[in-house]
C-alpha cells in the first residue's frame, strides 16, 4: 500500500502514532496533520509525526487519499460531515474512536457519492495525551476492529484492513454494534470500575496504596471530557456490562458473608486462570 | 543497624528481596534462609538473597537476631508459634503479612518473656512469586507499616521500624485494626474488583482487551491460596469497603440511566484528580 497523500486530524497520541508508524514505515507520500491548536501541529512537526500541519482542516481532509479521524468520539461523525463534501470520488474516511454505532450511524447515507466512510478502533492508547506520547510501534501485533456496514463498499473495507495491517495491526471486522457491545465489557467497564474505585478512596489513604491500587486505577486518570463522551455513546452497553460485572461481585460478596474459603478460593483461581490467559 | 544474624522464613519474592536489600546495605553479618522447599533456598542461594539456607525452620529462627516471616497469613502465627520458643532472650520477630489484626492475636501473650513479635507489613509486592523476581529495591520509599500493641516494648517496636528504615522504607506506626481497614480499601478491594472483572469476561472477548483491561485485572493474576487466607482473616474490613464501593459504582449506575453527561463527567473529573495524586 502506497497512499498518496496521508491526513491525521487530530494529532495528539493516537494521530501522532499512526504519523510516526505511516512514515517509518513508507506508507504515505506526504502525511498531513490537522487540529485545533498550533501548538500540537508544531509539536507532531518536531516529533516526525507529520510532514506538513494546517489549522485548515477541510483543506488537510480535501488533499487526502485517506484521512483518519483521531478526534474525540463527539467530534467526528460532525468533522467528517464538515469536511467529505470537499473530497474527491476515491477518498476513504476512518476513525479511531473508541464507540462506533453512534458515528457510523450519524454518517452513513451522509456522504456524498465516492466518499467513503468505514469505521475503525485500534485497540491501543494510553491514559496520557498529546503527541510526545506518540509511539511508532504502538499498533504493532495489536487488534484493529474494523466496523462496516452492509452499505460499505467491499473495497472500501479493504483497503481500510490494509492501512491497519500496514500500520502492523492485526484487523477484526465486527459490526458497529457487536464492536460497542465488546469494548464496553473490555475497555468502558474497567474505566468505570478503575474511577469508582479512585472515588472511593479516602484522601488520609493516598499514601497507603501500593502498586496494585496503582495499577487497577490507572485508565483512571484518563480525560474525563473524552471519557464522557464515550460513556454516552456507549451508556447502554455499558449499563448491561455492569449488570453482569455486579452479578460477579455479588459472587465474591457472598462467599466472604458466608466466610467460605473453598468459594472465594474458586472465584480466584478462576480469575487468575482468565488473567494469566490475557498475557501482559 | 548491624544484625549479627538475619533470618527470613520463606524466600519468595518478598523474602528475596528482603535478602538483596539487607546484603547490599550490609544490614547483616549473616542471612539465613529458611522455607519449605530446597529449590527455592537453592535458587535464593544463587540469587545472592541468602548466605546459606535451611529447611529446619526452627534451627535458622533459634539462631536469628531478627527473623522475618515472609510466609502466607495463614501460616505466620503458627510458624511464629512454633519457632519462637528456642529463641535467646531479645530476638525480635516480625512478618510482612497483608493482614495484622488476626496475626497479632494469635501470638500476643503466647510468646515466652524476651522474645517479641512486632507485626509489619511492606506495601510492596507483585503478583508474581519466587525469589527470581526478587528486587534490593523493593522497598525502596515505600511504606512499611508497623502494627505494634499497647503490650510492644517500645524497644522491639523501635528495632522494627529501623530495621525497615534500614532497608529504604518508610515506616508507618497503625494499630492492627487501623491497618486492616486501610488496606482493605487500598489493596484487597481492588484485588476483589480485578478478579470480578476477570471472571465477568467472556472467552470470546479475550482478543479484545488492550492496556486498560489488563492493567484494571493485573492484581487478579496473584496467587489464589495466598489472597484467599488474606481475604477471610480481613473479610469484615472488606465486606466493609465493598459497601463503600457499591456507592460510587451506584452513583455511575444512576448517571447513566439518567444519560447525564455532567454527572459522569463529574465523577470521572473526581477520579482523574484522585488518581493522578497517586502518582505512577
Amino acid at each position: 500500500m502506497k497512499l498518496h497523500t496521508l491526513t491525521i486530524v487530530g494529532v495528539g497520541l493516537l494521530g501522532g502514532s499512526i504519523g510516526l508508524a505511516a512514515k517509518r514505515r513508507g506508507l504515505a507520500e506526504r502525511v498531513l496533520g490537522t487540529g485545533r491548536t498550533q501548538a500540537a501541529l508544531d509539536r507532531a512537526l518536531e516529533l516526525g509525526a507529520i510532514d506538513a500541519g494546517t489549522l485548515d482542516m477541510a483543506a488537510a481532509v480535501r488533499q487526502a487519499e485517506v484521512a483518519v479521524f483521531c478526534t474525540p468520539v463527539d467530534r467526528i461523525a460532525e468533522q467528517v460531515l464538515a469536511t467529505a463534501r470537499g473530497c474527491a470520488r476515491g477518498t476513504l474516511l476512518t476513525d479511531v474512536g473508541s464507540t462506533k454505532e453512534v458515528i457510523v450511524k450519524q454518517l452513513e447515507g451522509h456522504l456524498r457519492r465516492g466518499v467513503a466512510f468505514v469505521g475503525s478502533h485500534p485497540l491501543a492508547g494510553s491514559e496520557k495525551r498529546g503527541p510526545e506520547f506518540a509511539d511508532a510501534d504502538l499498533f504493532q501485533g495489536r487488534v484493529t476492529v474494523v466496523t462496516p456496514t452492509p452499505r460499505n463498499d467491499p473495497k472500501d473495507v479493504e483497503k481500510t484492513t490494509a492501512f491497519w495491517q500496514a500500520l502492523g495491526a492485526q484487523v477484526r471486522i465486527m459490526t458497529p454494534k457487536a464492536h460497542d457491545e465488546a469494548v464496553a465489557v473490555t475497555s468502558h467497564l474497567p474505566h468505570l470500575v478503575a474511577a469508582a474505585l479512585a472515588n472511593a478512596l479516602p484522601r488520609d489513604l493516598y499514601g497507603l496504596t501500593a502498586s496494585g491500587f496503582r495499577d487497577t486505577t490507572r485508565v483512571a486518570a484518563g480525560d474525563p471530557s473524552l471519557w464522557t463522551a464515550i460513556f454516552t455513546q456507549n451508556r447502554v452497553a455499558v449499563l448491561h456490562a455492569l449488570r453482569e460485572l455486579q452479578k460477579y461481585m455479588l459472587q465474591f460478596r457472598l462467599a466472604l458473608e458466608a466466610d467460605n474459603p473453598q468459594a472465594i478460593d474458586a472465584l480466584l483461581t478462576q480469575a487468575k486462570k482468565v488473567r494469566d490467559a490475557l498475557g501482559n
